[in-house]
């Protein structure tokens, strides 16, 4: 098929090298061979393929297709973990490995829109290993890796109950003489809801719920508890599940609800790595596990790896649409010119690129962060470093994903009409991306954390301690001097807002104090303030760790295509988060229109310099068309082509008169109705 | 069925009286009893209702359950309107009367993705009235009406082509002989793409081709095409047509694609009521029509108009929401409170209610000016406000709806995971308000235009011209007094942030144009200020205006308890708008930090004054039960029963045991696949 004329002069035109960028992107010659071998071997297999785009199916017929090629998938991708690695060993870290591609490019590639047997392989498995005991790992896991007679899920959220943890209703009652737990949802709001997987697929599942021994309560604990005949699928008594029905994103996660009345398991069917109940009820707390914390901050690492991803397929659809649609010409009398041309279209697709591109260095960064703080945590060190990094794995994931969602809309809403299409795919990545806003610790939750983090560092700098390494400007109250070099200015300024607004939120709840109210009210009272500082402080930090990442790169030793290409984008994401963030800016520091108009005119600057490397710069992050999944982001550029395909296929248009003509219109017209 | 406690207990201590309101709000008592007259009649037609959530149809039967309840509901309808008016007057104010009960509340709570039918009504039959001639309005419009054999589209947009209507490439080429235009789409690009009912309803549509006689060129005309046998529905020869597929939201449109292949229609089938095509082929131009102008501009006043519904009814369902679930206390060993006690969940929704009602005022002002500036063309008044009102509801319609579906998205992100769900409905109500971003003129485009009149009007301030009321401001160079009224000076702060913006906007202009640039490419260049003078200039107006507008409705008489809750929700609105607005406020105004603390206490104080008749207020919108189509916002607060109804009512939970199980999944556990 040839390309698209527009896009093939782009291309051409380029100073940027897309091979090279790639390399970078995917961290070596070796890892990029291997990730399009591995999507040969799934996308160019026919029975991975979707004949009807999902969105034209019911929620029922998507359901059963999305087994039927998950089956495929899952069965596939074993075999290739096989030939990779002959001896199955099954650690935390080959789970996560295979995290990633499930729900990576691969998996996203082949399941837009998410798959039911996912979490069976993250969530269910990783807990049976760090809260099973040996025999329960020696029972459970290879049966659960070959999925043999095991389809499991993780069920914590309820109806009523999300953020609170400790508000679960669910209960886990131990009858000694039998030596078993007993079950139960008691309410409407106890029933289990939300878990992948949970509604018509998994048959064996991990529980949560408040462990009763002789009345007496003992907080939360994990059960396995099979929920499903291991040969019919039948429901088992006591148990009422069910999937809990179309969501904006994710329709392929087969979401479920659980209710449970008086279902019996067996005692070994606690988790009890970290807690056990004997036979004769005696209860036994072990010492709180040691990376229960870790989880969670994985989790939210690996949450900002996901929307960079998501916000960078959107702005590769966008910026090859851009390029093959024409709109109104710039000058008269001349053809209509590609809407890339548009320095206002520029303005809504380049920031986005540079956003995503600086996000991922920081993720980068964070996850080797991760990695120290497990190392110290795994020697026992007390000067540990898990506060700091759970503070800002808290608001980088709270900031990362709304600036990620709101960075794909905006994509979306700049390719106009057609953006709006399900085939365009930003629906999609919307739906996926935004969702994250939500799960694995709420938005302003999360922000609230940080916040309190934040406003003890800032006590403890007034007291003179030393402070956190991502927190030390908290005690640097120089004013801003605007010097030479514009994003050292930016990147300072966002940190003077940072600190000013932390001061102002900690006066704010100190002031509340004095009132008559509790320390718990005046947090609430001062919660604006609050989590406007941790937005500030995760803006300081996003630009400040971004431009200290550049710095490190540079050094490692990347080609100097990479290397430029990298400082604007670097360079334009700290220009526009500077302005964005221009009200809180503006509040705390003395800038004069001079200065701004200085930050404007090269913001502008860099949007020209970008805009002949904007193709080859996606053409750099090598997603496949499958990847991107949508009739606006080829890398051919047959857009109107592939509109009119997708519209062919729909089962809508199959017959020339559809049946309802007949049955209303006919009538209506002939006024019969 | 008994209402939650939470929710009954808001009602009762509230101060506001939520009839009083509603009486208020639908525009008297007769106004109110009619519509609830009008949803009773048709909410409570078994026939009417959805026995499954449409979200988990295929794109297939969504469209076939659409058809067949439209079919009803617009029998019925009209037999309403005969019961109102026994003589049928078909004038431009009846049609847009039956448009505003075919996608207010009424359509709306009967689809809440719209229906094919809707552009019959409005788009069709309006444009037969406009531009038909007395003959071709005797031959159509009575039968219009009836659907008489006839259901009509407007087919204007083209695959490649939207913005840019004199891009069109369809073309009508006369055939003196036959007395004939032959339509054709000569390329991919041409393809009709979107009209709504195209897919596969209409058989009678309205097309706008490029006309050409004698291989010479006379511009766009619009054209009746018979696309289906009126008794078959058979595409007729030379049509191809089909449904563009499923979309974010809308999709009970059906929106369609049409090529044309040498279609040939009579002479009369022109619409010549401006234009004329003699038999011979002679092209006379009329003069242009008087209102062309004036319809743009009422669908953008009627879109602003919709999206403040939209808002509304998301804040509805956010509010109820907020009240019923319990989440985390607030003082240690209480239980967990309403969320709405949590004042940053109060900052995510009063807002949004104080913007829905300001925007209501300022919507209904914009429709009183519209109909002056009727009046003034109708007089031929020379100087008559069109090119004010046009700038005006360029920039409303794009600001307004920009910021209504960003309000709806934080609304729905307010709901936490529930608000996910499609059976809450934010999805729906956010794709219907997201549409509105782009159609009928593109939020950019739309801008654009308005910054050109601006820049225009700021030039003639200079020139000390007289200036339209509406930008007056921009001759005011005096700096901003901060008095003792907060409105007044926040509002004031917003005029003199537009006019610096507008004058920005000018200069980056005339700094490009010394430059070797031409005008054209310098307006280009300078599309961020020119852009960003529009938004300015939008807040200033929407603020300004909401405060005149309150003034001038107390003056003439609204009860005591509507106008203490419009006074605090205007006064939020405009806070509001001042604080988000602070990047630009705070670069052309010198506020201190004391001023600034002073309108965040008040925000926040205003949050607290509301917060008591959040309840209240929302339930004075009256919106049915149906109308808000979600189980989270009904009037009842019995969200987690109607979480778990509309689950089980899913197809895919009618069955224990999927087919998929014995197919693939148990297979998979068999090791079989």
């Amino acid at each position: 098929m040839s390309v698209n004329s527009d896009l093939q002069r782009e291309r051409v035109a380029a100073s940027l090298d897309s091979e090279d960028f790639a390399l970078w992107w995917a961290g070596g010659a070796a890892e990029l061979a291997e990730r399009r071998a591995l999507e040969r071997r799934f996308y160019e297999d026919p029975e991975l393929e979707e004949s009807v785009h999902p969105s034209c199916l019911s929620y029922k017929e998507r359901y059963e297709q999305t087994v039927a090629r998950s089956t495929r998938f899952l069965a596939k991708l074993r075999q290739w973990q096989r030939e990779k690695q002959p001896q199955l060993n099954l650690s935390v870290s080959l789970l996560r490995d295979f995290r990633l591609l499930l729900s990576g490019p691969l998996g996203t590639g082949l399941f837009q829109q998410s798959f039911p047997l996912r979490l069976h392989f993250s969530m269910f498995m990783t807990t049976l290993l760090s809260q099973g005991t040996e025999e329960q790992q020696a029972q459970w896991l290879n049966r659960a890796w070959h999925m043999d007679g095991v389809i499991g899920t993780y069920a914590q959220t309820e109806l009523g109950h999300g953020t609170f943890v400790r508000g679960l209703e669910t209960r886990a009652d131990y009858d000694p003489e039998r030596q078993e737990f007993v079950l139960n949802t008691p309410t409407q709001s106890s029933y289990k809801w939300w878990p992948g997987g949970l509604g018509n697929t998994a048959n064996l599942i991990i529980v949560l719920a408040q462990l009763y021994v002789k009345g007496k309560h003992h907080g939360l604990q994990s059960f396995l508890v099979r929920i499903r005949d291991e040969r019919t699928h039948e429901p088992l008594p006591g148990i009422d599940v069910g999937d809990i029905g179309p969501r904006m994103g994710g329709n392929g996660v087969n979401n479920g609800f659980l209710g449970l009345r008086d279902v019996r398991i067996p005692r070994n069917q606690m988790l009890m790595k970290n807690a056990q109940v004997l036979e004769d009820g005696t209860f036994i707390q072990g010492r709180p596990p040691l990376l229960i914390y870790g989880t969670m901050v994985y989790v939210r690492v690996i949450t900002l790896r996901d929307v960079l991803f998501g916000l960078l397929q959107a702005a590769t659809i966008a910026t090859r649409y851009s390029v093959v649609r024409r709109q109104s010409p710039i000058e008269e009398n001349q053809p209509e010119v590609s809407v890339l041309d548009h320095i206002t279209q520029q303005a809504k697709i380049l920031p986005q690129i540079a956003r995503g591109v600086s996000y991922r260095l920081v993720s980068d960064w964070l996850w080797r962060f991760y990695e120290d703080v497990l190392k110290q945590l795994e020697a026992n060190n007390p000067r540990n470093s898990l506060p700091e990094l759970h503070a800002l794995s808290c608001c980088l994931k709270a900031v990362g994903t709304d600036e990620a969602t709101d960075g794909v809309d905006r994509l979306r809403k700049s390719c106009g009409g057609h953006g709006y299409l399900s085939s365009a795919n930003f629906d999609s990545i919307h739906g996926m991306t935004t969702a994250t806003y939500t799960y694995e610790g709420e938005y302003t939750v999360l922000l609230l954390q940080t916040a309190r983090f934040l406003v003890r560092q800032y006590v403890d700098s007034l007291k003179r301690k030393v402070l956190p390494p991502s927190v030390t400007y908290l005690r640097d109250t120089t004013r801003l001097v605007w010097g030479k070099s514009l994003t050292a200015n930016c990147a300072r300024a966002l940190e003077i807002a940072a600190l000013e607004q932390v001061r102002q939120a900690w006066q704010s709840q100190s002031t509340h104090q004095r009132g008559k109210v509790s320390a718990q009210m005046a947090s609430n009272l001062a919660g604006r303030q609050l989590t406007a500082a941790a937005v500030a402080h995760a803006h300081a930090f996003f630009t400040r760790n971004a431009l200290g990442e550049l710095e490190r790169l540079r050094k490692t030793g990347i080609s100097a295509g990479v290397s430029t290409v990298l400082g604007q984008l670097v360079e334009l994401f700290v220009l526009d988060t500077f302005l964005r963030q221009s009200g809180s800016v503006l509040r705390w520091n003395s800038i004069t229109g001079t200065q701004l108009r200085l930050v404007e005119s090269r913001y502008e600057e860099l949007l020209s310099k970008l805009r002949p490397n904007a193709v080859a710069l996606v053409d750099g992050f090598d997603f496949h068309d499958r990847v991107l999944g949508s009739t606006l982001g080829c890398y051919d550029g047959r857009v109107y082509e592939r509109l009119m395909e997708e519209a062919r296929k729909n089962p809508l248009n199959q017959e020339p008169v559809n049946a309802s003509f007949h049955s209303h219109l006919l009538p209506m017209m002939r006024g019969k109705l």
